[in-house]
């Protein structure tokens, strides 16, 4: 499935080739590459393809939620950055700030992008370590 | 400083008051008000003042990493929520949430941000319960 | 919508009530009001309501993952309670820890399921701070 | 102590081999072996040993918290992981994960199992991005 | 128990008083006012009385843990509060910031112990969103 | 820049060499050289390199918090420890371990910082696990 020089360890689960795949995976691998315009199957989805339930539903989800929409695929994409970091995930890190930069992100956009990050992390742990209470006037529904 | 009707266990520091406020921390908060064109000066900003060199470094981050640039400020905001929702810094999600709101969020933005958020978390938690290495081409540098 | 003697703050958006909720919405609640044979609907689906397909794709969710399998209701509460806490979800600490209640929780349970919490985060700290290396035995899929 | 064909990288500490050990080391390796009906220790209790203290610590609340009670072993495991997954030990999903398997986990229980952290960890940060309050009915304590 | 005026929810277990406490219960009461010279039990203590075997590791723990040694108890309690912070336990911030203020913690320190958690919090997510590899010297044992 | 024996995944931006290094970010590499009297630069500054702007920012506030001050830097360099460990930064907790043992971390300093670390984020989970409320006498702010 890889030909890495660096050997990476194994997932815990196998990862279904598309030998392998039982006809409910193929049919979301076939979407996904559809979708993607593009032949390759990324390690996620044939790790998750050990569940074809889950593959499903966690296929269709992304479907919807990356597709454009009142936010473009890029900013989309910046926030799954974002959520990736903070959540420490080492593999989704790596893929999706390479979809971000498949979408367009530049270099100005990566650096700002994470100083965000690292600002808003700082001052998560500030008003965490401080115990601030909400201002009056942010307690009440956001509206537009 | 606060008429809360549901009161709110204070900060684990006071609030420093106008009144109460040294120099130092006066003309951080002066440049505040300049700066976002408001009177009103965030909790936050008042129990950091307790340490104003503290104060000093963290608006002086924030002055800068917010402003406009590669990404627009609005972008930059929804980058703040999710980040601090995922830091689970109740403070900072109410007050970004209505920074957003103000820098122009619709409701079809902040049910894509939520969205986005979710579905991350959700792939995060499956990428790490599965130690799925990371494909070859994603391992690396990401260039434009 | 709730009669509390404690006020808590609002959410971010507002709870839409009966009244308020378009068809798409209303279908939703009438499914989890016979789902779970209540005619009670828990805040967090008014909240999410905001957004119809964000109510839809999470209650679909819900009702399929939680529903008895190869494991029983009670381990899956028992199951999302650990995880609410970890991920430090005050609101769903408190519905999920009710929740296993209702669906047979003892005493005992409680108390072993708070103690692997506790010992699990413990040595979660501790691998982490030694930087310890997965055995080589523990490196491949795991199989049944 | 290791064979892997890929290096990784080693802990912060030496991982303590059995002619190293002092005797109170020595002690709770055979135990461990005893308790656990093998001959290999694992890694984390070799790089534990370099305090004893602590050795002796963790491993009397492992065994205590471990054994069959009003929770099953195997159910303790499945908890174990979940913590782990969302904690992000990369060791301990690992090693918990081949445990879970050891003790009967099926696949099928292994994909509920991923199944409910991934949506709890949705809807943990839901409930946290919307702030949502905690129903009345849910805010006292939790009684059988 | 308690007249806090700002009433808060209550814990999700009773908090155990004196009257309600068995022997077993009582007796970790009585070593807990011993220890610390003081006739108060705090909350945590008389939520976790729900589960006396829990109550008991968890004190004997503490009590082992935070005992003068190489650290002073100062140090120790300042470690303590910034694993709280990044935890993100707001009882724990609120208890163990108040503790390191009995210990002498000045302002200066609490200042201090704030900027390294704000800073390292940020160059922790740096670190994560670079996936920066570790410098090869860093990689083996650190010794004295 | 390196010639680690077992390769490690590279980080996602280059590591800018001192001949890559435009003036600015020569300057920051002086300084740290200067600072910390070694020639050796961390990979951390050489990926930060790739935006100047964050490289001097943070540079500047490590170069400031870090110094001695009512907290002596070895105590200093613990905390950022204690944060980088439940953080879960890798990379951090290999480089501040070994910066702590080069700061005078013993031993047994070591062994009691992780029996901090781990009792806290145990007691962190329980206290979160029962929703327990803060003591009337820890809420308002704490004075020394």
């Amino acid at each position: 499935m890889t030909s890495d020089s660096a050997p990476l360890p194994p997932s815990l689960v196998p990862l279904i080739t598309d030998e392998q795949a039982p006809p409910r995976v193929q049919a979301v691998f076939d979407d996904i590459r559809r979708t993607r315009g593009t032949d390759y199957v990324n390690h996620i989805w044939r790790a998750l393809a050990n569940d074809p339930a889950q593959l499903e539903m966690t296929w269709a989800q992304v479907k919807q939620v990356m597709a454009p929409g009142a936010l473009n695929p890029l900013v989309k994409e910046l926030l799954y950055v974002a959520v990736s970091v903070v959540n420490n995930c080492s593999y989704c890190v790596h893929t999706h700030t390479h979809a971000a930069r498949a979408k367009g992100m530049t270099d100005a956009m990566q650096g700002e992008l994470l100083q965000v990050i690292a600002l808003a992390s700082q001052t998560n742990r500030l008003a965490v370590a401080l115990q601030v209470p909400v201002d009056e006037r942010y307690r009440g529904p956001a509206t537009a």
